[in-house]
């Protein structure tokens, strides 16, 4: 059982678990193909790019690649799929901002509220895989309250390693188990677990679209397990 | 001439510039004072414990110390303190508590409307040698409305070096001359220009108390020269 006074501060994941990437991915790509004529499936765009997140990251984590933060991770992985899925025609300015689509993702309508209430008692930071820009402009857009922005890009390793949990925990000043990690992906809170994070479960059904079958249930008793971020303020006493 | 629509960020050094670090200090001192029965002249000893802040910082800087954050600086500088202040009988949960006085400054009056007004059209972010928890508890505790809290910690460097602003620019995903880096102390402008980022002088002549001489003045036509936040505000058209 969770007391909740013995927690400090919430570090967020945030791509599915604050925003939902897909239906914003396909937005900004249906918004750039209405205005360049491109006739391209945007569903299926947004999962082959987010289906290139983890191989991307994957060669930073094992040294790889050398430590390269996520906007041009995705870049790369944008000029690949650009090639895969034929669209041609598109400025450098044009694919450069197609790429910071990532920046202006919407927020789950709890998330604003919830967040609110939660900043009330308790510290908020991203613990994203995002870079700190991408954060920073997406909070930005979407009102999202955050008291820092933390994650892989100051810890230079990107989640599930330990060093992006615990570089987070101690630029804030706190033991792990001063913070509780929010996430919608069990094996995020597994990993955070792992190294003495408190945890939160909080299902984002929709994340990959109509048939998604992963991380619909919490795979463990994590410490809270809320319906969204209003539960969750409810459940920490916000 | 600055031209307000090149620059995306307002970097903000935040002791003297937005907190009011001495008379803060001497509240909290006074405080501990009387509810210690301390005979103590706590402007003398503000004074003291600011006057060890850059020789600390100097040695991590030289590499004859190890990277270490400011409240650990802040705490060796108090240890040497009472001693010579003669301060005696507080547990070690005192003494840790004093050292957080520096994560309860007050801002300036100005300075929480002034960042309000200045936040719609800027990210705003800290480049101060504050680590991120001090600057983060801060924030929370003053209502100061940042986007980010960057610089020294999370650069690995103290003001003036190089890597502190840079590093602080390339976490916003921009140019140095997008950075626009707001301090009371001509010296800080100094390094920030010399490595590509723009210029605002706000002066706190009170900063050091009644008899101060330094940094009254702007010592060079920086790009901005501005009263207070207020004034900067409506000089960036905010």
């Amino acid at each position: 059982m969770l007391d909740p006074a013995a927690i400090k501060a919430l570090t967020f994941d945030v791509f599915g678990t604050v925003v939902d990437w897909r239906s914003s991915i396909v937005r900004e790509g249906e918004a750039l193909g209405r205005a360049k004529g491109l006739d391209v499936d945007w569903p299926r765009f947004a999962d082959a790019w987010r289906g290139l997140y983890q191989p991307a990251m994957q060669r930073v984590r094992t040294g790889e690649a050398p430590w390269t933060k996520l906007d041009d991770l995705h870049r790369a992985s944008l000029d690949r799929l650009l090639g895969e899925f034929r669209i041609t025609g598109l400025s450098e300015a044009e694919i450069d901002d197609l790429n910071r689509a990532w920046h202006r993702l919407d927020p789950w309508p709890d998330a604003v509220p919830g967040l609110t209430r939660l900043r009330r008692r308790f510290i908020l930071a991203t613990l994203s895989n995002g870079n700190v820009a991408l954060m920073v402009n997406m909070a930005k857009r979407a009102g999202l309250p955050w008291d820092a922005v933390l994650g892989a890009e100051v810890a230079r390793h990107y989640k599930p390693q330990p060093e992006a949990y615990l570089t987070t925990a101690a630029l804030l000043g706190l033991d792990p188990g001063q913070c509780l990690m929010v996430a919608a992906h069990n094996g995020d809170l597994a990993a955070a677990s792992a190294v003495g994070l408190r945890t939160a479960f909080v299902p984002r059904p929709a994340e990959h679209g109509p048939n998604q079958s992963r991380d619909v249930t919490p795979a463990r008793e994590w410490d809270v397990i809320a319906k969204d971020f209003l539960d969750l303020a409810d459940r920490l006493g916000c």
